[in-house]
């Protein structure tokens, strides 16, 4: 059994070749550029084209393609914000196009996330886990009972709107209050913001151009104690600890699992997320749940896709891990 | 076919006859008082003795119970807080020696809410609905996908604990930020405490003894703007409100059922916290969600137990409404 799965992210693509056993036999990265609306499904249909029938491991018995948004099961349709063109576009018609008689899944970055981990990651024999992603934004993957949690419209597990700190501000209009100040744009935007409001200070991150600062500088300046990355990371625990923990009262989750650009440096802080969530959570459902660094890393995505190609050839059942081993 | 549903609460026990269609054709209540321990499980069981063959309407062909707490269905325990000595009471094996070969099935009381309004209530034909129950505590019965959702340990829905305000404080330390402020004992509480920080003001209120305020004095008062009565239900809108925005991005339901005690006197207030949820929520998903309260009032336990009675007479799958209608 060859399987291809594809992750498809707002700038570059990763298609991987794996085995029934889930091992990766090749993989590869194709950088979409600034491609929206045909072009980037362009370049996708050409890569896929390609991987198809052209691997040293033979022809492709399924793919998988996991998607930078929403995929919506009932049109075949993708909603991906960072995608220009991409509200409602037809990429499974496209892939079935060009796969014919083999067949292709798709479902979105998130769902693949905890599938992934649930195959080859974390999550294995886990039938209530949760995937929280944080990068640029913050999603959830989200396994109950073994099945993705989908809701009435696809759209559910956009936790990055969690609403934690009242009174509501227009600041989260645009994507949220807990994505506001905890994604990796949030994290980056709050430093800037601090460090316009108090000129003059020191620490590492005041010799920076506020304008080109990211996530990624303030976890650097964490490391060194600098006051407003120590404040700007200690609000985002706070901020990680409410969310995991409403995600533990709610769900009655066995693991939960941090993964997306910022876990990365966001690693060693998932101790002190877990005291922080111990604090407000369901004390029962605290006891029994996992916290844990995602295993799969940026691999995560594509392992997920291949797991929906496979799953595609065990059975035409929703997705989910009942039928995993 | 006759269905017997039961609902228990920390101090009286509703029990129903019901039709195959969900038409109560009797129902009674059974003052439970004090009983503690294995007192207020031989009141039940006398109840059901009596009523399984002495009914009008024939022999009882299967029997429901909805319990106020925790439904282990792995060991067939009840938790029950409200119970003095129901920290893991075996309510399913003492049940089945009474009614012998007939069939009971037994559920939280959160299952039962939403159960019953998808049965006879305000969430038929919902596969995605909430049932937000706010009394004494807070809880809620969640589906997905038409099956309730219990987590890893029968706990999932354990809503009262959600964090909705940082810092974290030692008064959530009982029962959880969101219960702290926005259930009835919470409403009443805050109320107090307001009142004796505040000696000497004017309006209803103060005219009471702070010790002695229920909830419902507060809701009489806020309806001749009492300035304490306003300013907590005000606050009470924002955090329901935020806590049903969290529903909404998570789940992504059709429908979110506002019932319990508080709602009851709570129910005019069901706009302004839409109005509050659409300011934190996803907006798609907030858009096609619908807010409503509950049909069935007092009755949803005792519906929704009828339901467990009818579900297990259908088939032996796990509960949930795929079968119903």
């Amino acid at each position: 059994m060859v399987l291809l799965g594809m992750d498809l992210g707002g700038t570059k693509l990763a298609a991987a070749v794996f085995n029934e056993e889930g091992t990766i036999l090749h993989k590869e990265h194709i950088m979409l550029g600034k491609a929206s609306g045909k072009a980037a499904g362009q370049l996708i249909g050409s890569c896929l084209q390609r991987m198809l029938y052209s691997t040293k491991y033979g022809t492709v018995d399924a793919v998988g393609i996991a998607v930078p948004g929403i995929f919506h099961q009932s049109t075949g349709t993708v909603w991906a914000p960072n995608i220009a063109g991409w509200t409602d576009y037809p990429l499974l018609e496209e892939a079935r196009n060009i796969c014919k008689e083999i067949p292709v899944t798709i479902d979105s970055d998130r769902a693949c996330y905890i599938l992934g981990e649930s195959w080859q990651g974390n999550a294995k024999q886990q039938k209530h886990a949760i995937f929280l992603s944080v990068g640029t934004g913050i999603g959830a993957g989200i396994l109950v009972d073994g099945q993705v949690l989908r809701g009435a419209q696809d759209i559910a597990g956009a936790i990055g709107w969690m609403a934690l700190q009242p009174p509501f501000s227009d600041e989260y209009l645009h994507c949220g209050c807990f994505e506001n100040y905890a994604s990796g744009e949030g994290i980056a935007n709050t430093a800037r913001k601090m460090l316009m409001a108090m000129p003059g200070g020191t620490g590492p991150l005041y010799t920076r151009q506020p304008a080109q600062l990211t996530a990624l500088d303030v976890f650097e300046a964490y490391k060194h104690h600098d006051p407003v990355a120590m404040k700007v990371i200690g609000g985002c625990i706070e901020f990680w600890g409410m969310a995991t923990a409403n995600l533990v009262s709610l769900f009655n989750p066995e693991k939960i699992i941090f993964g997306g650009g910022v876990f990365g440096p966001a690693i060693p802080l998932i101790p002190g997320i877990e005291e922080e969530a111990r604090k407000w959570a369901q004390p029962v459902s605290m006891k029994q749940v996992v916290f844990e660094p995602s295993a799969l890393g940026n691999d995560a995505g594509v392992y997920g896709a291949g797991w929906l190609a496979r799953k595609s050839l065990i059975n035409k059942q929703p997705v989910g891990i009942n039928d995993v081993q």
